[in-house]
Parts: structure tokens; sequence; C-alpha cells
């Protein structure tokens, strides 16, 4: 079943709501969680939308606080998320990134003391649609192992990183430092399918392929862990990866002053932290002298001679741009599970579900044939 | 044999002397170089000298040049490296960006017409012991291959990033975005070594082990590339490793003005761009703060439990920072082939070579066990 972006966005709204979220954080927050879902990042959307729920009514997650700033220059400012809601807090540090890149022409906005923040995406591209380049970053639970190590001690630490290469699909590469995060496993397993060697390891360090005991072990903290984007040792740049997440890990943690590494989603909270670089593109190059050549540059990937058995060179960002446009128009199909779950919601607090159509669930291929492969790796 | 750091770079001045390059000048790519030697990273180091020497002697380096600065703002400056060495041109933009960084709290600089510019650790290392974050990136010859692509598009594209956790011994990441360089591939061959599947693609975009069809397509751009991090296809991510190498040519071609992609060392010259970010850790943290977390962050990933048949989790940079102190007390050892290089380009240009110590030529094994299994990885 499908239903369209609105009804889903009102939903979690009164969900929200009924959990004593204002209205402002309930939109805000309902805004980035469906824009994951309209974008086919359908491990950051509304499938979430339980644990921010559940997260409020147990107190983990306080509904009523508001984003502080503590610190702040013409370049910089320094937030305390004071453990609200990730999306209000990294909605109000990426508008003031903005503001003073505006002005300044580069501004950096540091949150500590926060909570999951959804796609680092949304807020990049919120960057990018008013004419600057941007970096987003976030730290996570402890589910990364380093290079010669057997144990998380990093989240899967995504990064985006936005230029307003096109006012309508600017480029937009939003992934995880790990090669694959922990919903991907899990997915699998439910499609009875098998994961890869290299994707994670045992508490030996050695790749394993026991998905259930990967699972299980990440969510006990037991020692299994993901690998980081390179993979096992330093043969394929597993050293390069680790050393990726640990820059994100550094930006978010001991300089954004939030927890970090295995001290996430301890006693204190999530405690997470989160940067938002912006920069100003026509402070160094006329935006449409950039735009023009960011455009060639495309043309000239998307045509370069294809790999045997492939038909199609992709741009970051393009793939997510193309779905998004798809779900806008026939609205966001929602597999079985994220269904029931969003209906239980639903009972549990009083409020009415989203209307739904009927309409195929998420299959891995787009109507044009392009295959949705990896639509969950990117964040 | 071994030569000291003092003496190579003496050799490394004299030679450019001879090519008509200014003292200063060459002394600042005597600098570069040798630090890439001292740090291990040796396909970076004086190994690149007869490039540069027969560079400027065959007219496509200009010798006698000076970077203007095109445009600037409080936070950003764009350079015109105006064709000539990268090194002095890039030590410009850092120290520019630099001073902006510790006025305004952040500061990106660009370079446009530019040459190699050597490691981009270098530029990096330079802003932490001003106790600034730093992030430096080059666009290179054309070698890697988009995702489902089967032609070199793009260069590896190295990205360096530091940050002043340790004053003696800071963080370093600096990683070409690809998973090993052509360089590496050489030296397998010329060790009568075989490279692993999944590091390059034949024309037809097929993962391929065979090391001179690679290089020698490489050299003729004709069809072979290496491959991004991640690997062939998604599967490993290779998506997310072509996605940094589009960042690393977006802020070096498009923006900072300067050829990009297939365009680089063409008729006009090699035309690369760079670019310098830094940013004031003091305005978002306090330095004291930041580095004693940092510090204790590392303390935990080295402590973290080992993989199997591993004895040592490192920090990216220690490896180097070690075969630093190592090189710089023992001298720099080359290879056999590198020293009779270094001695013809003595007597083409009438200048007296370094000086030579007796002492064992590197090896892949440090004196302390470690393995230096990828010290020319890295960059």
């Amino acid at each position: 079943m499908r239903t369209d972006h609105q009804s889903l966005q009102a939903f979690v709204v009164r969900c929200l709501q009924r959990v004593d979220v204002s209205e402002s954080d309930a939109v805000t927050v309902a805004h980035v969680l469906v824009s994951a879902d309209l974008r086919g990042v359908d491990s950051h959307g509304v499938a979430r939308l339980r644990r921010y729920v559940d997260g409020v009514r147990k107190g983990k997650i306080d509904p009523h606080t508001e984003a502080a700033v503590l610190a702040e220059t013409s370049t910089t400012a320094v937030l305390d998320g004071r453990n609200g809601l990730g999306q209000p807090a990294s909605c109000a540090a990426i508008d003031i990134a903005i503001e003073k890149a505006l002005e300044t022409g580069l501004a950096m906005v540091t949150v500590r003391r926060s909570n999951h923040f959804g796609i680092a995406g949304y807020y990049a591209l919120r960057a990018t649609r008013r004419g600057l380049f941007s970096m987003v970053g976030t730290n996570a639970s402890p589910q990364v192992a380093p290079t010669n190590g057997a144990s998380p001690m990093f989240g899967t630490n995504p990064i985006a990183v936005g230029f307003p290469t096109d006012p309508r699909r600017p480029f937009l590469l939003d992934a995880a430092t790990s090669i694959v995060p922990r919903g991907k496993l899990e997915r699998l397993h439910r499609e009875g399918r098998v994961m890869l060697p290299g994707w994670a390891v045992d508490p030996y360090g050695r790749s394993t392929t026991d998905i259930p005991a990967v699972v299980n072990g990440l969510k006990a903290r037991e020692g299994h862990a993901l690998l980081p984007l390179g993979g096992l040792g330093e043969t394929y740049g597993g050293h390069k990866g680790y050393g990726l997440a640990t820059v994100v890990e550094l930006f978010c943690g001991p300089l954004a002053g939030a927890l970090w590494g295995r001290h996430v989603y301890g006693r204190t909270g999530a405690g997470l932290g989160h940067f938002f670089l912006c920069g100003r593109v026509d402070f160094l190059r006329p935006l449409e002298e950039f735009q023009a050549e960011a455009s060639q540059m495309f043309d000239e990937l998307r045509s370069s001679p294809k790999a045997r058995g492939c038909d199609r060179i992709m741009v970051a960002g393009e793939r997510e741009y193309e779905v998004e446009q798809d779900r806008l128009e026939n609205g966001i199909p929602l597999r079985p599970a994220v269904i029931d779950d969003l209906m239980r919601l639903a009972t549990e607090n009083g409020v009415s579900g989203p209307a739904w159509q009927e309409g195929s669930t998420p299959s891995r291929t787009q109507a044009g044939g392009y295959p949705l492969a990896v639509q969950d790796e990117w964040s």
C-alpha cells in the first residue's frame, strides 16, 4: 500500500503532538522523516517514528525543550540540543549556519546533547537551496570496528556533502562511513537472503556472514561489529573508511562537546553530536559558471563508457531525486511491517492513521527498471 | 642506502635552482617532497623530483611565476597558480587560509592553474600546528572509473583532514579516494608480486589483475581504470568512494575554476585545482578540552579488543609520525632505482648528489615490527 507524503506528514504530527511535542517541532520532525521516505531512504523515514514517540514517552527525549546557543561568532555557533528531538535542533543549527555563511562566506555550527536527526542529506539540501555548498555529519550508536579491531567503537557516522549544482537536482552525497548499516542486514534476513563476507566481524574480528549473530551482537553491544568503508584490514582501504569515521567522530564528539564513541546512548541519554558546515559558492566562483561546469562534468560522467552489463552511470543524489519525483506523484509505498507499526502507533495514541491507497509495496526495482539495490545504504 | 633529510632537501634545492627556480620556491618544494619521504609516503617524495625538473625544462611548468590572488573576502581567497610549481602556490594558499581562519574562525582558499602539489597532508599539518582543523584536497590525472563505468574520469583525488589533537602528533587522515594508487601496482610488479582483484578494471569494466595491462592502459589513457574506495559496483560501497572522489573534483575543478575530469593534463598544461579549508577549534570548544577528549578517544581505540592476529590498533597519522621519528634520527632509506635516478639528475644538472650513508633499503617492516604495508596508499 501507498500513502501520499502529506497524509504521512500529518500523521507524524498527530502522533508527536500526542506525546506533547509542540506543533512546530512535530512539523519539523515530520518533514525530515518523510523526506527520507520520499527519497527512498526507507530505513530513516517513518519506520523510525516509534523510536521517537516511545523515546519521549519513556522520558529519554525531552519534548518541551529548545536548542540553546551557547556561543557564537560571525562564522561559528555552538548549540546545546538539551536532549530534545534531533530534528528541530538540527534545523536551527543549519539555519544559523546558512545565515552566517550568506553573510561571511563560510560558517560552521555544532550541536551537542542531541538525539537522532534523521538523514544528514536533509540538512545539506537545505543549504544547497540557498546557493551554498554544505557538509553535515553526525555520530551514532557504536556499531563499527576500527581497522584491526573487533569491537564497535564508532557509529555508522554518515557524512553528507551537497553542492548547488542544479537548483532542481543538486549534487548530494549522503553516505554512512560503514559499508552497510545494520538495517540492511535486518532486511536481508527478513527477506531470507544472505549477507556477504567482509561487511561485519565476529567478536574475534573475523569476517562473518551470520546475520542473527551480528544483529544480536550489535544490539547487545557484545563484540560483533560492522566494518568501515574499505572493509577488513587495509587491503581494500579499510583504514581509509576507519579514518573517515574518525573524522566525523572528532567533529561531532570532542569538537562539538557531545558524547562520542562507546559513550553515546549511555545513562545520560543519547548525547549525540552533529556538525553543519556551509559556504558560499559565489565567493569563489560565479554561481552560473560553477553550475555550468558541474553540469558538463556530470554529463561527461553519465555518457562515459559503461562497464559490461551496466546501462547507466549516475551522480550522487540522482537516484534519490528520481525516487522522490516518483513518490511525490504516485505516493510512498511502505512495507507491511511498517504499515502495521504505524497503525499500532495510531491506535496507541488515539489518532487516525495515514490515508492508504492501493499500490505495490516497495520493490527493489523502480519503474524505469533501475535497481534500487542500495537505497538504504546511503546513510 | 640512506640519506639524512637535510642533505636530501639541499639536493632538491640545487637541482631546482639549476632549472631557474628561485631559491625560496626550491626550498618550499624540497620541504614538501622530503616531508613525504620522512613520513614514509615514498611515492610522493623525491622519487617525483625528475618530473618537476623535466617539467620545468620542457616548458610545461613555469619556474618564474608566482601565484596571484584573483579575489578575496574575509573568509575566502581564489588563487591562480599561473602554471607554476604546485608547492609554492599551495603554501601561499594554506598560509592565507590559516591567517584568515585565525582572524574570522573559518576560511577556504582555492587554487587553479596549478601543478602537482605533493602530499595533501603537508598542508593540513601546517594548519594543525596553528591550532586549526583543516581539510585539503586536489584533483589529479584521470585514473579512476565512476561506479558502473569503465574509463578513468577522475584522479585518485586525495583528501587530507587534520585536527590539532596533539601538538606533537596531530590526527591526520591523508587518503586517496581510490583503493590503491597506480604507484602501488608498479611497485608490486617490480617486486614480482601480484595485484588483487577488485582494485582495477579492464576496458570492459571487469575486475582485472593484469598489472602491465592496467599500468600501460592508465598511462595511455586507454580504458583501464582504478576503482574508487569501496570497489566494483555498489556491493561494498563503491558508489560512496566514487561520491567522495566527485566531491573532491567539484571543490578542485568547477569551484576552484581549474580543469577537471579528463581535461587535466591537457594541451594547456596540468591545470590542476586544490582547496584548503581551515577552522578554529577554540571558537567551538576550548582547545585543551578538545585535545583531552580526542586523546581519550584515541586511547580507547588503541586499547579496544584486537582482531585475532592483530596486535595493534592505530589512529590516522600515527604510523607516519613514527616513521618520521625514525627517519629523522636514522636517515631516509631510498630504493636503489630512486637513488640511481637522483644521481643521474645530479649528473645531468651538474650538481653534487645527496650524501649517502650505509643502511638498509626501505623494507616493508619497521624496526618495531609493524608492517608498513600501505605506506604509499595514503595519498
